[in-house]
């Protein structure tokens, strides 16, 4: 009961935060998006920041297990799967109006330099989506995929890098094209041999 | 007189909103950094969101002009006015403590969902970044820095969101490693022949 309460006020404020950002959205607002009594966020977060910082954890959750399904699938080599796992994103996006973009990316963006412990937060976050791929870039460089020197570490922050930043334009251009760019670019030239 | 008051609180806004965000700024804050009497913000912007559009040209302005400075030096071969280009902010940037960001993400990441108008016009300031970039190098390609074939358009696009992605994680970390792979992974592979 207390779980699933907390479980129901972290999506109903990912949702509204993905929207509209951190500062812009109300702990009321998100209470009544969850219908929860008000006066109950205080027994589930410490602190507006405290809940934030717990989202961000949630969102982890979310494309790590995204991860584990679709770069987890050896029945792919491993570039192909990386470039299913980038597609599944753009669909996603496509089917939600090309908003949102990347939780992680948002509230770096908007609380990196406001608030150290958000910061430390998403830097964590970014290190883990970064070594993911570059999980699946070595597996691509043991297939012969990618050159034996190839630096993966590099590679995968740099690939997350430009994800996020097509993302970024998505949001103002509400179209495919920046993230049809990333896909033309990272497994078409970046990426090919 | 009028125009000097105009442009003293663009730019003490431009300095609050670029390390705190949009939302995160009031307009008394402004006033008070820039040093106006309260109540004359009206008089100069028809509301937060018309000054917001307002900042949004007077930071395009900074970046043209750096643009013209260092990509139209045309005592370099382009490519090195390109790394120089992305080489001075980098070092702007470690200036500033890895601060900030690109002004023009973070309103796209804060704004771009939740005002048609921020996000036609950040739309149209990265339409504007990207063809600059593209302009040094279509002249890259005709000097046979790079292949014939290039795309330069969407290379440009792609360079552009791989920058913003980088400063989105650099204002987490707070160190130049973020921009340090951007600048190799860019100029010694993407563009590297």
């Amino acid at each position: 009961m207390t779980a699933a309460t907390r479980q129901r006020i972290l999506e109903a404020g990912a949702q509204l935060i993905h929207r509209q950002g951190f500062n812009h959205t109300g702990i009321q607002e998100i209470l009544t998006a969850a219908g929860v009594p008000k006066g109950s966020f205080y027994f589930y977060f410490k602190s507006k920041e405290d809940f934030g910082l717990a989202l961000i954890d949630h969102f982890g959750v979310f494309w790590r297990n995204k991860a584990e399904e679709l770069l987890g699938d050896a029945s792919l080599p491993p570039l192909a799967r990386l470039e299913g796992f980038f597609a599944w994103f753009h669909e996603y996006f496509r089917q939600n109006g090309f908003a949102g973009g990347c939780p992680v990316g948002n509230l770096a963006q908007e609380m990196g330099d406001v608030s150290p412990a958000f910061g430390q937060s998403l830097a964590r976050a970014i290190d883990f989506m970064a070594g993911r791929v570059a999980l699946t870039l070595e597996q691509a460089r043991q297939a012969g995929q990618l050159d034996l020197a190839s630096d993966v570490e590099g590679l995968a922050y740099f690939i997350i890098a430009s994800w996020q930043g097509a993302l970024i334009r998505m949001k103002t251009c509400k179209d495919s094209e920046p993230l049809d760019i990333f896909q033309r670019v990272v497994f078409g030239q970046l990426l090919a041999r």
